[in-house]
């Protein structure tokens, strides 16, 4: 690892903490953020812990008009003896390189960013909220920076980590959502960035999730660009499926992200013995086994919500509704499971979190 | 139209102009910008001519993150006696709200915005640059500004246009080039965003433009997500074929950009009675074609190049060379009259230049 040393600036004005019980996701910024910038011929250099603030930027950056950007997202908790956890980031830190790669932008050192996001939280962990289903949101992303309007891959970027204190995802208790499967638009398509996490990605799934808000659902679910008959995404989340006992998701094929939550699921079910298989799955088996009273469970799986469940499927007008539009049990017990992890409340077998220790 | 006032502010410290001789695309800018913003609620808000200079965001704002942006691309051309033209205008400011459309921002007032663009053309046409085949490059984009990290349409917008001088594109003159058929990558898909001008589609070209370059070719010639087997666009342009006489140019499908010179070709060679037909062209009808030595020409249409002819394709290795690596006269005769409607050399029998006024 180079020798890095990071600069800190500490914020002499801290800001009012918003109210723990009104934490809306990812509205409130904490006192600091980390900066580090890319110049070609030099590398990565000057990485440094400063107060949080408006960034300036020339008109002609290459991230207002060509889009070469990456980002990640994870959390930090706070167990109720007040150490502060991470859940799996160097899985985050491997798929922000994965992503680096898939929009030419240069790779970072996944540890020493690691350390960098360590010291971060430690200054500004006071804004990690503490009640139940609260957590501390991290953004890492990198933006291209240099004025130039060629399209071509940017000689300059600013890498950026800001946190946000978030409130629970499910203030009323964990709830099913309403899905509308998405026929007109398409996500993602193999030999498109579909498996980077990269902005133009979210950009072109806003006009589905509006057109299906209007219908009266929460969040679309995304086939395949060919065929439009293979099951993708759920919204921004990864989607799983149990049937007749046994649990499917779709297999990693290039267009979908790669979940960390979905991970942590798969290897969960497995080390719990129940049967799960990473496959293509079309709509239209779903719709059979809907039909043949198969289908038990449907969730989606992400940072955010960590398990969202799904109680109704509109596909082309057939509302299938999925365990009676009630959260079903092997949901509750994989959302009750990840989240006592994340939170320190329950053994770690698989040694998924990382302490943040204070002062590091 | 809403009643606007634009608020002027002057640059007081005029920037050096670069050399006419070594002006290179997109690398300089001039002495002023517009910009305007958008509230949810109250609209598009405050238009203003200020000095062109860095612009301050936060680091949350969702441009950053989501992607949600729109831009477009034109140029303005200055005659022999010293009058400012632009071509075709109208056509770009339709483009952007059909953008703005796909990616949930509001739409613009056409009219309104092209009459703030001759302003700002006005104040800054002393960087209009005056030899053969230069131009002033304009650039509208729009940013998404709300600092939230939620995936939702922004609430807060910034329009901004800046103005970049720029060379010939053909310092040493017109010259073939040589594409490489995409075969892994792909650009957009029917149901993406393939249709509009939008930064993702931009980012996720960056990596099959990397591996072509090193493969010493300099841009992709683009198939569809679906099949991989009809062709789309080359690089960032239409593409248009010559097959025994004929003029073929792959129909507008959802995921091609509608390239206004594009467009103009096609009005050209109707006007000369040439036939060209918009259709779906698949990669190996062109390998059947070429083989058959029917393939006359292959040229690329675009806002930069305006016409720029292609020497040799390869397609899974197998090179094929048009009209032995040379200017075809059929792409000769498209540059030229379209360069000289532009520069107003020739008459302009579509009405396709709008006079940009002094001090309108």
């Amino acid at each position: 690892m180079r020798d890095y040393s990071i600069t800190i600036i500490e914020n002499q004005e801290k800001k009012q903490k918003p109210d723990p019980n009104q934490l809306e996701f990812g509205k409130h910024f904490t006192d600091h953020m980390f900066i580090m910038d890319y110049t070609e011929g030099t590398g990565w250099h000057d990485p440094r812990i400063v107060p949080y603030q408006p960034i300036s930027l020339d008109p002609a950056a290459m991230i207002f008009h060509y889009g070469q950007t990456v980002f990640e997202g994870l959390k930090a908790y706070k167990t109720q003896d007040n150490r502060v956890l991470l859940f799996r980031p160097e899985k985050n830190m491997e798929r922000l390189n994965m992503s680096n790669d898939r929009l030419c932008i240069p790779q970072i050192e996944e540890e020493f960013i690691l350390d960098c996001l360590k010291q971060l939280i430690s200054m500004d962990q006071d804004w990690i909220p503490s009640a139940e289903g609260t957590s501390l949101y991290i953004r890492p992303f990198i933006i291209s920076t240099e004025p130039y309007l060629g399209v071509a891959a940017s000689k300059t970027y600013r890498f950026m980590i800001i946190l946000s204190p978030v409130g629970s995802y499910y203030k009323e208790g964990i709830h099913p959502v309403k899905i509308f499967v998405e026929r007109e638009y398409v996500r993602a398509v193999a030999g498109g960035t579909g498996k980077a996490k990269t902005a133009g990605n979210y950009a072109g799934s806003l006009k589905a999730q509006e057109v299906s808000e209007k219908l009266g659902y929460s969040q679309v679910l995304w086939l395949d660009g060919i065929e439009k008959k293979y099951i993708e995404e759920v919204g921004s989340m990864n989607i799983f499926f149990k049937i007749n006992g046994e649990v499917v998701t779709p297999a990693l094929n290039g267009s979908i992200l790669e979940g960390v939550t979905r991970n942590s699921v798969i290897q969960l079910l497995n080390h719990w013995g129940v049967p799960v298989t990473e496959r293509r799955i079309s709509i239209d088996e779903i719709y059979e086994s809907y039909k043949k009273g198969l289908v038990e469970e449907i969730f989606g799986t992400g940072t955010a919500a960590v398990i969202s469940p799904v109680g109704e499927l509109n596909w082309e007008g057939e509302k299938m509704v999925i365990n009676d539009g009630q959260t079903g049990a092997l949901s509750k017990k994989l959302y009750h499971t990840i989240t006592s992890i994340q939170n320190g409340n329950e053994p770690d077998p698989f040694e998924w979190t990382v302490e943040v220790k204070p002062n590091c």
